[in-house]
Parts: structure tokens; C-alpha cells; sequence
């Protein structure tokens, strides 16, 4: 698969987090030459947040590791990709339990301290065997991998590797937090075929871990959106090892939010920037909505339009799309009060095209890579933003044609 | 353009409307060499329901025709294609006020009683002048132009005309009912750029007609999508002109509800049949649903999921995208008693791939030109039926080139 024309030029170097282990393999069990198969071990004391798919048809890995990060400790996380063990039934359920027990023989952890998650094909059993032969080799790296051959493993159709990390001074020491992120195709609100694995060495009450997590996955992981689609199989993880310092005060806690806010928008843009087939980002910002949420469906109306998405990969300044996916978002709008710009080109005004517009600027804007829409309502002063990428041909070609 | 591989061979033979006028001449304003002005004329008693987009940047046309139907009376609905006349501002509405003034002075008909519909771009002003020029030549022609004629003339990207007829006997007495739509991008839940124009020569009161209309656009143009994309324009009328006999009875009215259902069905079939790109018809069953609502927007989530629509034209016979589909939906569902057919080949069973299934029957389904998904949720009795169609390379070059 060719590497998207909107990839970062390299995988950044992220921040070591003490108390934290990698290491990966290759198992064979559907990609040949590659690791596909990620062990992350953590120091007894580390605390785990998440935020998994609403799907009515969550996969097994799903519906089992939820109860591990609402009991909120945790000592590893194994993550396969190329069969998301989804839709497989009972059995399903049976495989991550002959998993979790066999890692925690070989590791000596309490396999009710495991997360695991899976990623690929849905609606074929996964068989443990293939699995658990290789919990020795990846027990005996002793958590020596990189972060960059972690986030290689987890790859599914994805074209590069996607990692993030910021180091933060908070109360006079260092803090470090690092994710990894995978996901290209059935993205979409409430998450997609994406799972991110976020680690800090700071120390964070769980529940207020938790509130951390899931306050920025709506802000993050849930605006964006590639195709409308929702995985079986989505979950961000926050692991915290308390190596570094334990932050308590609103104060540290704030700042350490903000740096991880900053994780969590890199590693969400980073999948929309690896959409199948995209070779345009899209970031909608929506003002002067209702509330927030209303600012958030208009977003994802646009974002999720067909017509909007095809128009910008065609690089056609086509603001009637615009028009019309508003409208159709069902949210409180009035057309003579919107105003929509492209590239900070204002073109609307009193419900019509304004009498001074000049495409040529906007034409221009349309021929780069990155696209800026911004639409105000104008009603009362509900904000969101919510990336997106273009629909071009390399969509369909991948999803014609890859089984996932 | 080239005409839908899933198009029927020749247009319908159409039974002509007692009452009922046709005439349509060429403007040049956006289409060279073909007629794009539609005008239907009505015998005075004829009743009108109108049935119209949700879209809150609705057209102008849709806000002013909205009235005419509401007011229940018709002489004359005016339909142009190019121009959708939305987002227009004030503008907009002045436009058909211009139109419609004029074309009543030609006609000796009321201002009020003539309903306008424009599909075509967005945000473009639309000069009246370019339209009310050629009222004098379409009143010349008494009427006399063919249903074949009228579809044509109310294209946008539309490769084939759509039409639709039965010829009913209720209480002795011959009643035709008779129709012709126009869409194929931009086709979604709550209608789409789509416009549908039928006419009877029975005579039914107004508040019964638009009660009919509306309940069986929830069962027709409201269970197709093509790119769950809303237009500003979508209008469905059902005008009846009383020329053949009045229906009162419940019998009666039945026998027609009959017939007019199989009427729109038809048309909107052929909507989906043209659907951008299509190269298969996608017809979906929802059983089992918690109820009716349910199991249509468990049908919309299929029939809108890109990846299920890819994997249809690739011929995948990806069912665990539909498990991933109705997942998504937000619908009471359960994994365990979901069970999904393809091409009457039962797939799924105990939340898992039966242990016998086979998938070369599939397989050579999924080669066809028409392709038969069943669901059921297995909770309650919701059913609802959806049609759609695959998502291919001709729909990105259809929409990443044509300005609509």
C-alpha cells in the first residue's frame, strides 16, 4: 500500500514513559514479513482508563476489556491485528479468556489486569493457538521494542505508523505522555477501526483518568470521521504508571489535560491524514450553533457528506454542498443568518452567494492539501471541530477489494 | 452520460390523464439541445398533496410551493432543471413570484394556484427572465406533450427517464394513475434531489390524497438512498383531477392506495436504479426489529454504509460489514440473535458464521445485478424494506466533476 500523500515526512521521536514495556511479533496469522502482534507491559500501580465502541455488535476483545479498565488497573495490553474477533459468537469470548490466562502463566500478572484488543477481518474465529505460541518470545524482549515498532504492529490497512508525544515540566518535574494510534478505513463518530494505546508516567486518580479520557476522546477520536462507518472493535486506552510524580492539584491536573489534548489531536488528525484514499484534510469549524452538540452534528453532516467530500477531492470550491449538508444535518439553522468560508474566504451572506464573491482565491485554497471550511449559524454560540478527508477513486479501490 | 447499466430497456407506456396537459421546451440556460421546462397543467377541481424536503435550507420553490399544496387547489406546477434556485436569499422567492405572476397572466389560471419546483446548482441566481420568455410557447402547445417528454425535461445527471403507471377498475370504472421522478445523486432518507410528479384522473378529497401521499413516501421515496445526502429541493406530487369517477368509500380508497403505492415504488426504484455510479440494486429486509422506525433506520444504516456499499461492488459477499452496519445503527439489536441472509442464503447464526456455511451460492449472487440482504434482529416484529445501490469509481467522477 502507497504511503497517503498526507503522512508526516517521519514517525516522531516520543518520550519513553517509565513503567512502560513494548514488544512485538510476527505471527503469521494473515500479513507475512511484518510484526502484527504487541505486547505493552506495565509496573504493578498503573492505573487504566478507556473508551470503547457503542456498537450493538462489539467484539469480543470489547465487550471483556471494558471490565478491565472499569475495575481501572492494569499490567498489560495485547493487541493483534488482522482478525478483530468479532461476530464470532461465544467463541469469540472463549478466545480472549484462553489468551488472558495464557499471558498471565507466562508473564506471572493476574490475567484480570489484561486488556486486549483486535483489529481486522470480521466474523472469522480466531483460534487461541495462533496466538499464545508466542507469549514466551514476546515475554523474553523484556518491554524492549521501540514505540515506532509498536504502532507498526498494530497497522491493518493503515499506511504509515502513528505516534504522538509531549513532555510537560508540571509541579517542577518531568512528565511524559506517549500514544500510538491505528485506523484508516470505518471511521467515523463514536470512534471507527481505530484503537490508541496512550501511556504517562504521571501518577492520576483513575477516576479522574477517566474523565480526562473520555472528556478528550469527544474532542478527538470522536470528530473525526472518514466514511460515517463504526467499528466493531474501537478503544482508546490510557495507562498511567505514577513513575514520574502523582498530580493531584486542579492546577497539575489542567496542564497535564492540555498535553494530552495535544496526544490526542495528533493521533486522531494522523488517522483522518491516513483515510483510504484521502488526499485532502478537512477541518470544519462550526460557530454560532445551539449548543455544542448541535455545533457537533452540523460538523459531522459535512464531514460525512458524500457530496461535500467528492466536491473537495475534485478541488471544487462547491459551497452549495455546504449548503445542503447543513440543512440536512436536522439541526436548528436559518438560511439567511449562515455564513460560510473557505479558506478564510467569506461567501454567504443574507441566505445568498454575497455580491462581491471571487472564487479565485478559494480556488486556490482548494488546491492544497489542506482545506479549511468554516460555517457559522449564526443563531447562538455552540462551537465544535471536526476533521475530515476527501472521497476520491483510492476509496473505493481499497474497499472493493480488501475484506475487513 | 452513459445510461445506468441497471436501467429498464424503454421507457413505460404511461396512461394518459384526463385533466392533465404536458408541455416542455428547451431554455439554453444551463442544458444545449434538450428541453429543461416543464409544464403541467391542471383542469380546474383538481386537487393537490405535496409532500417536501426537511432540509432547513430548504429552496425557494419548496417554501412557496409548500402553500399551493397546503391550500390543496392546482392549476399548474412549472419545473426547470439546471438551477435549483436554493440559497438564494430573498432573491429566490421573488424569482417564483415573477414566474409564477407571469406564467398566470398567459395561462388566465390564479397566481396562487401554480406550485413551482427548479433542481440543478446551488447558490446561483436565478434570472426570471431566463425561464418566463418561453411561457407563451409552452402554452401554445395545448398540452399535447408526451409523459416521456416531461421526464426528460426535468433531468439533472439523470441517464434515463423515470416513469410509472397503472390503470386501475374501482367501482366499475377505469382510474389511471400516472407519474415521472427525476434523481440520482444526492438521494437519501427524508427524500433527496429527487422530484416526483404523479397525477390521476380519480377524484379523492384533499385531506385523504395528502394522508395517502405522505404515508406512502415514508414506504418509497423515504426507503431509498443512493449517498445519504438531503437536497433542498425534494418534492413529491400527487395531483387529482376527478375526470374519471370520485373515490369515497374506504374500499375504494384502498384499491387506489394500492395502486399508487406500486406507482412510487416504481419510481423510486428507478431513482435508485440510476443512482450515481450504481451497477447493482441493493434491496434490504429488515425483520425483527423492536418496530417499524427501528428496523428502517437499521435498513438506512446498511443501505448508507460506504463500506457495505463498496463491498457490494467489488461482489464481496462482506457480511461482517453488515454485522458492523446494524451495529452502528444505535438500534436495540443483540449479537446472538442476529441473523443475516444474503441472496436467500442464510449466513449467520448464535452470533457467529454457521458452522455450514457456504459461500459459492453467495458468491454468485453477489455477480448479479440485483442484490437481496435480509436481516433480522430477532427481538420484536419491525420490519421496513430499503433500496440502494453500490458505491463505485462512477460516483466519485460523477460528483468530484459535475458542480450540483
Amino acid at each position: 500500500m502507497k504511503r497517503s500523500p498526507l503522512a508526516p515526512d517521519s514517525f516522531p521521536l516520543l518520550a519513553p514513559i517509565k513503567g512502560v514495556g513494548l514488544a512485538t511479533v510476527s505471527t503469521g496469522l494473515k500479513y507475512q514479513g511484518r510484526d502484527d502482534l504487541l505486547l505493552m507491559q506495565f509496573d504493578e500501580g498503573t492505573s487504566l482508563a478507556g473508551v470503547f465502541t457503542k456498537s450493538a455488535t462489539a467484539s469480543a476483545p470489547v465487550l471483556t476489556s471494558r471490565k478491565v479498565a472499569e475495575n481501572g488497573t492494569v499490567r498489560a495490553i495485547l493487541v493483534n491485528a488482522g482478525n478483530a474477533n468479532a461476530f464470532t459468537g461465544a467463541l469469540g469470548e472463549a478466545t480472549v479468556h484462553a489468551c488472558t490466562t495464557a499471558l498471565s502463566d507466562v508473564l506471572s500478572i493476574p490475567a484480570e489486569h489484561i486488556a486486549t484488543a483486535s483489529t481486522g477481518v470480521i466474523g472469522e474465529p480466531l483460534d487461541p493457538d495462533d496466538i499464545t505460541g508466542f507469549f514466551h518470545a514476546l515475554g523474553d524482549q523484556n518491554g524492549t521494542a521501540s514505540w515506532q515498532q509498536a504502532a507498526n504492529a498494530i497497522r491493518t490497512t493503515d499506511t504509515f505508523e502513528k505516534g504522538a508525544s509531549v513532555t510537560l515540566t508540571i509541579s517542577e518535574t518531568e512528565i511524559g505522555i506517549s500514544g500510538i494510534a491505528k485506523g484508516s478505513g470505518m471511521i467515523a463518530p463514536d470512534m471507527a477501526t481505530m484503537l490508541s494505546f496512550i501511556a504517562t508516567d504521571a501518577g492520576i486518580a483513575q477516576d479522574k483518568l477517566q474523565a480526562m479520557l473520555s472528556r478528550l476522546t469527544a474532542q478527538s477520536f470522536n470528530a473525526i470521521t472518514v466514511d460515517s462507518d463504526t467499528s466493531t472493535s474501537d478503544s482508546v486506552y490510557l495507562a498511567a504508571t505514577g513513575q514520574s510524580a502523582t498530580l493531584e492539584s486542579d492546577e497539575e491536573l489542567a496542564q497535564f489535560e492540555a498535553g494530552l489534548r495535544e496526544v490526542m489531536i495528533s493521533l486522531a488528525t494522523q488517522i483522518v491524514r491516513d483515510g483510504e484514499g484521502a488526499t485532502k484534510l478537512i477541518t470544519i469549524d462550526v460557530s454560532g450553533a445551539a449548543d455544542d452538540a448541535s455545533a457537533h452534528r452540523i460538523g459531522l453532516a459535512i464531514g460525512n457528506s458524500p457530496l461535500v467530500k467528492t466536491a473537495i477531492a475534485g478541488e471544487d470550491a462547491n459551497w452549495g454542498r455546504i449548503v445542503m449538508a447543513v440543512g440536512k444535518a436536522g439541526e436548528p439553522a436559518d438560511r439567511d443568518k449562515l455564513a460560510i468560508a473557505i479558506g478564510g474566504v467569506a461567501i454567504t451572506h443574507n441566505g445568498q452567494r454575497r455580491d462581491d464573491y471571487d472564487e479565485t482565491p478559494v480556488a486556490a485554497h482548494m488546491s492544497g492539501d489542506e482545506i479549511h471550511i468554516e460555517v457559522d449559524v449564526g443563531i447562538k454560540d455552540g462551537r465544535a471541530r471536526i476533521w475530515t478527508c476527501d472521497l476520491t477513486h483510492g476509496y473505493i479501490t481499497i474497499n472493493a477489494d480488501y475484506r475487513s
